[in-house]
């Protein structure tokens, strides 16, 4: 993991735009998780790989996750909802398409280096998918009619694309079967599932403690998974107070307070958390077709690390 | 010119979001010139490639310039400069940056099926100049010490990187020889410089019949070689003016007018064209290197087309 945080600072660098280092600094040396290279050096490590190229390809995922995280700001920003300065938000605009896109040529330049046009074809689709659930998710934002099905046609997109391709390349750079890394995708992609379902669920679930803001999702009216099942039992009363705050945005004080009283009336926190764990468990029964080792127990842990902040 | 046009229409397309081709027809079908694609058809065929890879690339050329001009639109709108409602632009905002991803990761895509690492490096490479020139310019704006040097690395990275990446994998999907692709790339490099040249002159000098809103670039004070030539001539009082209306973005009516007189003045737009007119015959010089064919008379008509807009 040294290596790829090495890796990462060389190539975040810009000889002619200072810029460029300085925006990206502040997100990836923020002290994130580094779930997705670590997913990827242990889906190599798994698979006995004993080449250099793991280490490009776990840097390659964490720039293609910065990237997203840059132009997730801008598209989250645009909303104008968190009270700050336009110009500010403008400047951070600008910067965060050029410097998120910049990202994005980085990481591409960093797996042409592996010269392994699966891995290529891997990551081109998984970028695709990722671009196009970010789209879904803006065009279904605010549509009380989507289904669960959306919904996790959405984060399979913007989450789980990601996970899963960070943990098949792995497998794919050290030569392993196909048993083995459609084994690792779906391990991935259960994975990734599991934990955008837990994102959203403390999002209306969570403390200040583990430092999420309670609410950002319904003040922005993004429908996740709590809200869908909610307003699937809602009766006529409350279906007019979503139509109102999220469809039709207008909401007033007390509003979080009371979906949150409707979440619970109708189990919907319960339901989402259950819906995670199952999740969690697919991911865990991925792994029974990979060899028993050490790193199959790390990769069990995370899965149940995933889950651990809501169970 | 008719398959890259069917393959683009095929690939814009999104079965899960249905914003995405609406985003993008109304860019790639407004009827651009179409002169980056068909750069890569021509490379193609002066080098006698008879496989199917050309159109693959061309369409990958396009999805690229698309991309770009979708982020430029929300950096240059964030503006707030050309008195649009905020709603619209917001929603143009998070729509140009998410379908501008989706195109990146198309084209990322198409690339990748022409299975040739070598095209995949050097779209890679371009691409991550392109980000660094924008970035650049980001920076740069406002900065009444752009040099000339500094504006050059700008136009090479946002501008003429496409046009001789386009040029050049022509060449290489071909299997020409190096010093054909090395050729390529000067040409397309220098034609690409020439075409941003004039495009920065046509903003002051253009007429409304070309359709340019002549100021835009003096409005979002954008020191193009136009405005740094009058610049390096400037005696106080003008610098005054300079520092004022583009420095401290402090414009009032007649600006515009009074900074046209001091381009006349300084000879800053004549001195400009001629710079245009050495690029163009730099791309020019560059084709002496490939075979004498009808294709190679077509791509100097294209270096004349792009300077004859001032000629």
């Amino acid at each position: 993991m040294a290596q790829v945080n090495d890796l990462i600072r060389t190539r975040m660098a810009s000889k002619h735009a200072p810029r460029i280092p300085e925006v990206t600094a502040h997100l990836v040396e923020a002290g994130g998780k580094r779930l997705r290279p670590m997913l990827t050096l242990a889906a190599a490590k798994l698979c006995g790989y004993d080449g250099p190229y793991h280490i490009h390809l776990a840097a390659t995922v964490e720039f293609i996750h910065t990237a997203t995280l840059l132009h997730d700001d801008v598209v989250d920003e645009s909303n104008q909802r968190r009270g700050r300065p336009t110009a500010n938000l403008l400047w951070d605009n600008k910067s965060s398409v050029l410097v998120g896109d910049y990202l994005f040529s980085r990481s591409f330049q960093l797996m042409v280096e592996t010269g392994s046009l699966t891995v290529l074809d891997i990551l081109a689709n998984a970028s695709a998918t990722i671009a196009e659930g970010e789209v879904l998710q803006l065009t279904a934002a605010q549509d009380l009619a989507t289904s669960e099905a959306v919904y996790l046609q959405v984060v399979r997109g913007k989450t789980a694309a990601l996970f899963s391709a960070a943990c098949e390349v792995g497998g794919v750079i050290a030569g392993a079967d196909e048993t083995v890394t459609k084994a690792l995708y779906a391990y991935g992609d259960a994975l990734g599932i599991s934990f955008q379902i837990v994102d959203d669920l403390l999002d209306f679930a969570g403390t200040e403690a583990i430092g999420k803001n309670i609410g950002d999702d319904f003040r922005e009216r993004k429908l996740t998974l709590p809200l869908i099942k909610a307003i699937a039992k809602a009766d006529d009363e409350e279906r007019a107070f979503w139509v109102r705050t999220i469809e039709k945005g207008k909401q007033q004080e007390g509003d979080l307070e009371f979906a949150l009283e409707l979440l619970h009336k109708h189990g919907a926190l319960d339901d989402t958390r259950d819906v995670a764990l199952e999740w969690a468990e697919k991911a865990k029964a991925a792994l029974e077709a990979l060899p028993d080792d050490p790193v199959r127990d790390m990769l069990r842990d995370i899965a149940d690390y995933v889950v651990a902040r809501v169970n």
